[in-house]
């Protein structure tokens, strides 16, 4: 198997200025844009790992818990936090940040998952990956609970 | 309160063209492209039945259970299936065809919650909707279920 | 020759919610984006219908009956209605939906022909097309007038 | 009424790179993706004469007699040809040039007619446009023959 | 050595209008937007000129010393102005024009050196070019100062 | 005055995945792409630096050194390293980085003067900045030796 790797590593952060076109007639962010940006983060993140490519298989929840709004700058951060055999779990976080007055809130959060795909596009075996921080060891520790979770909701979804 | 409206109202389908910028290197659609797809669906199916302005308050897990390549078609269909005072509930599948064979194959589906704004981009009560077939009334049914588990997926994140 | 395929095989349905940046600065929707609306539910119309890739080799004149404005939904069906060797005429129309009114106007409607293209990026044969209901009926028996017209139409810009 | 305008005063010519967003996957530019370009650039045209916004009434039949590819450039010219009360006829032509050979093709023409726009969004006075050239003046002398022809049109199809 | 070519075969000009997208909340183009045009129409002059694709090697120091609004017209111009032996110099104008009072202002120009590749993606040969107007041969007879003072910022960067 | 500022205040770093619509045929990103990327990212790290709305004055020369492709990751870092009065120098660079063996390279990196701009959208002061590493002590020194280099640059430009 393959050495473990940090979760470090896969640990991606971007800022993004939201813009008119990515909003509604109020001014507030699409909520389509802002998963296009979960997704788009935890592929970065997962291919850091894996280094190889990857597709999404699933993403759980989303609340957005407070709105964007034209010129706030988006922050978010993505890092791969558990491993299975062939698929990475993704923790992602978005905020806004308000230019003016600095205030910084949580947009959203949500787990993504990605399986590393090889060149004949099958999913491909990744590294496991570790901890360093206790913030992190928290997220690590988690992960079977989580994992167990998404089974368990994909069997109730096709019973 | 409003008069209730049908679920037919809010039925909205749409089709698209999966194009070489949706996709990654093996041709396959980027999971954020379709989730973009979900959110406006949803929002233009909730309009329809608010006649409002709406935000979205979530969106429940999604499961990508199969791929969408380049050169297929993409249905995706979204109708509100049940309402709470301000917010709608809005059920969206996304299949993908296979122009040459024809073979149509569920790429994923989710339930989105949409929230109506008044003009001064604060909730405002929408009309309740009630279901006229069988299968509308299924999806209308488990609403207060899927309801709870979500208050219930909040309090458990913000433990 | 193919056997023959009836019109609602190829029959195509598609909403599009109009947003700040296909508008001028009076918020109504430019042209252009019309047009390109009509060219890709063409596409997908003819596609599903021949089980080829397609180009587009002409449209008729459209004339822009009313506009469509931001926050507006465009309701856009495009149908197969009559076929030649390697070519297919869809017509195609375009309404936009005032979604607090839910008055429905007629945006533009035309003809666009398209032709079906093989492997190797010529014209290739496709399945005759034939009609079920009264409406489909006098659209697809004007066909061989209006493909009259085009050849005319033709001779005289080449005159 | 305004004086009037030469036609060199709106003559607008552009030139694009066709890129592989805008083609199918035979690498020819989409048509609708030439509609668009046509629309644009006869509204940059028209503003230019007309000194005021504008919107699209029509666009004439439009034939695409040869494809672009990728990497070819496009070369897009756009000229008002004559004038009504309000309203503006463009002629417009779309060339492609292979940058390796030299070769330039037409893609397409075609007459689209623009209508300016006052501050309140009503149809507003143009100055009447006149011809310099010999090539401009066979343009211009044709215009009651094509608005004619554009009038019966919208009868027939309207009948 | 390849057959000298004119500066008047690549010279390029192109059209664009200043859709609300590229603006900020002002309505002022941004920067980057009228940067990626001084690539894109440099990119265009240098393939007519080198019958070949190119990559953008350097850009000059960039000035904007007027800002365009949404709804001006601007006006790009750009043509090869020297050459190395497989690099070529290219000069780029860009204006914007007010629709109303037809007011032209200078926004900004610079110099973009392109290289042009083979199928390799490798450098490859280009043929030089001559001016023939006094303007052009003005430009022309400074490249090779440009040139010089493009080596001496490098070396004083990499110091 | 207000009161200065630290340096990491401002400091800025993004991600971004290159796709294929940032790329010519070789799969090579395209110079305006990048170009865009260092206007963007400046524009937030003075943003952040101002706390109000910025324009973009000037860009430094600009080489692109080595050349980013369709799945590398992209990382960029704005940092506002010297002040005026009113406007910020921000210092950005990009570097690309191969997912596949980790190696990460410069692309390119510039100074990007931005201006503050109040709510009339007139130019509007920001309070200092100050350095606290030795790597920013070392950008912050040169900066007037530089602010003096672009005086110079300009007056040549208009002799
Ligand atoms: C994701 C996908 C490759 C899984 O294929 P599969 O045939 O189920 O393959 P496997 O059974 O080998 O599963 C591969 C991994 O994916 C995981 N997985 C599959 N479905 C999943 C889901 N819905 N959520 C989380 N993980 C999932 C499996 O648990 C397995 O993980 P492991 O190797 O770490 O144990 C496949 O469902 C697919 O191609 N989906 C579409 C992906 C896509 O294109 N997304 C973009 C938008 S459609
Ligand atoms: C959604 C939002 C308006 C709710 O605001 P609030 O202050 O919680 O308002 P209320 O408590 O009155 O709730 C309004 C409705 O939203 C529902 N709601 C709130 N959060 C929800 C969530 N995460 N999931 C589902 N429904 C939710 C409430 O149950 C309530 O429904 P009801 O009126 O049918 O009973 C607010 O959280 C928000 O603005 N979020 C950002 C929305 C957004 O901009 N999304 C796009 C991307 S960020
Ligand atoms: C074009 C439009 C403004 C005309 O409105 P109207 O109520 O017919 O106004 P008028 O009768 O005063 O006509 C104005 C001019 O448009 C011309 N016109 C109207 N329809 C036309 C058509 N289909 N083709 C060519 N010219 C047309 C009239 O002949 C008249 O020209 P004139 O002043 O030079 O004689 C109106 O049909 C409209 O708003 N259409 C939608 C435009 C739009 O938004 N296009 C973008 C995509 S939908
Ligand atoms: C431009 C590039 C091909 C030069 O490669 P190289 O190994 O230095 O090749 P060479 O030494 O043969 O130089 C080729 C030409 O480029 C010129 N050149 C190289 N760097 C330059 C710069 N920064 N500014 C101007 N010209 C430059 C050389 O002077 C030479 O010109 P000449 O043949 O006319 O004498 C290479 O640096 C590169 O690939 N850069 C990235 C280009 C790119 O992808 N840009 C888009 C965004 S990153």
């Amino acid at each position: 198997m393959a050495e473990a790797i940090p979760m470090s590593r896969s640990r991606t952060k971007t800022t993004k200025l939201v813009m008119p076109p990515d909003t509604n007639h109020h001014g507030t962010i699409f909520g389509g844009q802002v998963l296009a940006y979960l997704d788009e983060m935890s592929a970065i993140a997962s291919m850091k790992h894996a280094g190889a490519a990857v597709v999404t298989a699933s993403i759980d929840s989303v609340d957005f818990v407070s709105p964007a709004r034209v010129g706030d700058v988006l922050e978010i951060e993505a890092v791969v936090c558990s491993t299975g055999r062939t698929s990475m779990e993704v923790f992602v976080q978005v905020h806004s940040v308000d230019i003016v007055t600095g205030a910084r809130k949580l947009t959203t959060e949500s787990f993504v998952t990605m399986v590393a795909m090889d060149e004949e596009n099958k999913p491909t075996p990744v590294a496991p990956v570790y901890p360093e921080t206790k913030a992190e060891k928290a997220l690590f520790d988690k992960g079977p609970a989580r994992r167990a979770n998404r089974r368990e909701r994909q069997l109730i979804k096709h019973s």
